[in-house]
């Protein structure tokens, strides 16, 4: 409906009329956020037998003879898509899948703007994990890569980790590394600034979802010494009956002292808190922290505690989610990075290692101007994207993980 | 591999080099034809508030309560997916999905140069129907319409239909009935050239596959009288034994005095032979054709009989789907239109009167220069698309297949 005749309507009606117009997020969005266009020209019937046919027929042809040259002469060596099921999106939850479409078009957005990707939307209508798989994999063959995004745990560890089983591309569920990575990045930097040594760090994470377990995981690998993890149901151990498998598995590899209590109770003496659910940490718990502790409020858009309360409970360095605050745990400096750098050496997966390289190369980008209110770069920083992508590929390339090694 | 690498490569192996570096469609090819691209730029962490989080969830919220919404504020009234399992592409066959690719972009660049909009190419894993069906159903919620490309028959009518009765957005199978819609233009205005009346002409088409029995179908449609359909074996008539589901039904509407022979006993006397397989008509049985015969000869890149051969053998009106002769039966003159209509209006699907009103806007947009080498108009007619997408849009309207009627 034209917004004129929707006021109209909405008058006519009695209701109050939509607050589309006044909000300006709306008018950005009209029509959507991306366009697929041709990177070829076509003025006349020579450039029509040359792009399409006859001649498309014989780059087609050689394609059907030798399938390598498909990374040739495709756009397949720089597309990936991006897929979700609607079920987890930002903080709405389970939206559905056309619901999902202004943030997957945001993302490809992003996508292009700092990665030079073409990223293609696929909002799935089915939640079953295992059509969600067969569907992806069956249109995987026109593309580079298969973003997952905004697809609820536990569920989104079991369709990553099948899809990866069965496609020669990269996989990756950016709710999960994305942020882990960036995490990583931001808490070796915290660390420098505190002079808190990794091995010796006690850090709390607020959240076991698809963030939370892959922070974890990244956290033990850059060699965080101690982690507790809490759900709601508070810290997970080896010993709770209630845990998923996801989490069961977590509880082998966390909580070294058998921690058993609530949230607020693990954050007392912790170096690092790190909130990647929902909820609220008062300042007096905050407070019960070790002394220079490390805060990480990544809950969007109400961060769990205020950076202002946080600082005066006594934390040195706080980050959230938010661009109005300093220390922008943002999944944009990584994910352009990650992708560019796995398509550019025709990377077959993205390895613990490409991560890490990654979040050594964000956390790097900073390194002459550290300080408690930069430990990460800024989004619009000119060599982030390239940077990150460097990185990834030679780790890739180290690894042995490309289409010709 | 780069192209030195792989002329070196040859060299060694002592194997004749590609010859795509000599080839002018591979570099064009390079890279791919086509790119996903914001529309929206966003340079600071102000645009980002209001692309990406926080402002697009707020969008993201309207959709979820209202889905109708979405029409609006993404991409998906302007988007649509070409879909195909690479099995009958152009005239090169089962060549599979991957090698498809580049028709599938070139369609695509097409889709955007003709009717500006953005069309996502997905080359699917699967060639069986119900998988194809269930796929391409679970990927739709981002996307207006489905065009159906290079699918072979009797699978495509099957595919079309059944994805038809499970989408409420235009399904269309562009083999089928874009062909079919550029025929029934064409073959209308050589008509009126030759002075023949439509429901007296005796029409022989060779080939039964998507393109032939669409053709079939639409020319039934427009009141031409008697169609005889050949297929390998020659006349399609009731009585055969060896038909297909498909190939059965078409003989009950066709072959009115029952017909049996070879192609070339059937185009004796014939007034119109359309050819949409392969093969080759000689001059001799072309000349057995009645005064004033009328030759559409559609194989490409090898028409069933050359123009020159065919106006010797005394047609007078010859088509074929080559750009370097005259009257080129090109698909392009109709699908970019007819979606652009369909999704202009909200179409649901894609009617017989909607084919059927493009056909004829298509014959008149030539009314003013009509002559035998001037029966459809130039790809490149300035007004040719949105002729097209006027008179679809308001067949649509008419006859309320649009989502708001």
């Amino acid at each position: 409906m034209h917004p004129a005749s929707e006021r109209a309507a909405s008058a006519a009606s009695g209701k109050k009329p939509h607050n589309h117009d006044l909000d300006p997020a709306f008018p950005i969005h009209r029509g959507g956020k991306i366009e697929l266009r041709p990177t070829v020209r076509v003025r006349d019937n020579a450039g029509l037998a040359l792009a399409y046919t006859p001649g498309v027929g014989r780059v087609s042809q050689a394609i059907a003879a030798d399938e390598s040259l498909s990374w040739e002469y495709t756009w397949r060596s720089n597309s990936i898509l991006i897929v979700t099921d609607g079920t987890a999106v930002l903080g709405l939850g389970d939206i559905g899948p056309v619901a999902a479409l202004p943030v997957m078009e945001g993302k490809s957005l992003l996508f292009k703007e700092f990665g030079n990707i073409d990223c293609v939307p696929i909002c799935l209508a089915t939640t079953d994990v295992d059509e969600i798989i067969d569907t992806v994999v069956r249109i995987a063959p026109a593309y580079g890569g298969i973003n997952l995004e905004d697809i609820s745990a536990p569920r989104c560890f079991e369709i990553e980790r099948r899809l990866q089983d069965r496609l020669d591309i990269p996989v990756f569920h950016d709710d999960q590394h994305g942020t882990a990575v960036v995490v990583t990045a931001a808490l070796a930097n915290a660390a420098i600034l505190t002079g808190k040594d990794l091995p010796n760090l006690r850090v709390v994470i607020s959240g076991a979802g698809a963030a939370g377990v892959a922070v974890t995981n990244m956290l033990l690998a850059s060699g965080v010494g101690d982690i507790v993890v809490c759900d709601r149901a508070g810290a997970i151990s080896r010993d709770r009956a209630d845990l998923t498998e996801v989490k069961a598995d977590l509880a082998l590899r966390t909580n070294r002292d058998g921690f058993h209590g609530s949230l607020f109770d693990a954050i007392r003496g912790a170096d690092v808190f790190i909130g990647v659910s929902s909820g609220t940490v008062p300042e007096a718990v905050i407070a019960t922290m070790a002394p220079d502790a490390i805060v990480f409020a990544l809950a969007n858009p109400h961060p769990e505690v205020h950076p202002d309360v946080a600082h005066a409970a006594g934390a040195a360095i706080v980050a959230t989610g938010r661009s109005d605050f300093p220390n922008q745990i943002n999944n944009v400096l990584a994910f352009p990075g990650i992708f560019r750098g796995a398509l550019d050496v025709g990377a077959t997966k993205i390895t613990e290692g490409m991560k890490l390289a990654a979040a050594e190369a964000i956390a790097k980008l900073v390194a002459g101007d550290l300080s408690p209110e930069c430990i990460v770069p800024d989004p619009f920083h000119a060599h982030l994207s390239s940077s990150v992508a460097e990185a990834v590929a030679a780790a890739a390339v180290a690894e042995g993980v490309t289409r010709t090694s």
